[in-house]
């Protein structure tokens, strides 16, 4: 019972100090995802290709979270875009008061889209809140097609969920139809892409899926 | 510091149940495993090769630990041997009072290999101990060479590495020295295998040493 209401405890100090992100985010129209997954899915790859393709029209900013290592920060690092590391020390999510933290690095003015890449579990974060705007989730082909009915909660408050390594549908037994059945049960609002980082297969939709998002971030009232 | 401190009680308080199966799984002279990774890397498939393999000549039993659904203990009935199913209801992990609470279904006299396979996380089981003889941890192909250096307490307290899915090395950029490197580095004991659940590739170094443990355990005085 005591451990219960430890948590409740902290899940509301994280969502409130979530809201105070979220405010400074929209003050200054900045549009938010917070992007989740297994370790291995291809996350930090993700962003690479949308920086690398975007970089020209949106102004991006990107928080890497990691137990340890500069290594995902490093790799965004070389697009010369602000890119701040949090390291957890082992904790196994970022929470909202870690990404209160760093924000002071941004200069929100200049920022069109924010992307905090979250630890690479798909459990955990899903219950924190760090002031996003949308949940974005990955999966990929080598990891089967068992993950939305296995892990639900991911799923359930996600807007977005993007199937990556299309380019080793080949050589497995995945079923596509089976997942994005699963995933729509689950949350019959989500938006499924299916992309290859490795080959760029995929990737114009949920580019313009993103140049929506921005563009309808900026003309809120 | 309030939330160390319940950390800490909750660890010491999980240490002492994990002692307890720990001296059940000693009577009974039953080699035990916990098998970890991320969700996907196939665990469970590993499973369904080694109980297929050696069912015949050892009495093996299952803990499958999940977040919810019983897909994975039913993959494991089909092979004819004791399962339960821990549905951890949205926690990260196994903890050593959820094994206890089950132990009553198995009988361990007759049995010689005991496996639980915990919640799909590379990062929140190695925190809890469940009573195991020996830590498996599993990291596939398709997941990227860079899990021992990003996700390391995982791989300080395991005794194997498991390297899964190599039948789709050829189409990743994956470097086996730099993991295997990485992880002799976080700990220098590890026993590491190279296998394919697919194909089959490399399992039989597995299966030995499995028997190996098997027979070590059952001599121990």
């Amino acid at each position: 019972m005591a451990k219960v209401k430890v948590f409740t405890n902290i899940l509301k100090a994280n969502d409130s100090i979530a809201q105070k992100n979220r405010d400074i985010f929209n003050k200054n129209k900045v549009y938010t995802i917070n992007l989740m997954s297994s370790p291995g899915s291809g996350k930090t790859s993700l962003l690479e290709r949308t920086i690398d393709s975007l970089k020209n029209e949106l102004k991006i900013a990107v928080i890497e979270g990691d137990l340890q290592t500069t290594n995902d920060a490093e790799r965004i690092e070389k697009y010369n875009i602000p890119v701040t590391q949090i390291n957890t020390d082992g904790a196994c999510h970022l929470d909202a008061n870690m990404v209160d933290g760093v924000l002071g690095n941004y200069n929100f003015k200049e920022t069109d889209l924010f992307v905090i890449e979250n630890v690479g579990n798909l459990v955990c974060p899903a219950g924190f809140d760090l002031g996003e705007d949308d949940r974005v989730v990955m999966v990929s082909i080598p990891e089967g097609d068992d993950k939305p009915i296995k892990y639900p909660v991911m799923f359930r408050k996600a807007s977005v969920v993007l199937i990556n390594k299309i380019d080793l549908l080949a050589y497995t037994n995945f079923n596509m139809d089976k997942v994005k059945k699963d995933a729509l049960n689950i949350n019959p609002n989500l938006e499924i892409f299916e992309i290859s980082c490795q080959t760029g297969e995929g990737l114009d939709n949920w580019f313009d899926w993103l140049r929506e998002q921005v563009r309808k971030k900026r003309d809120e009232k």
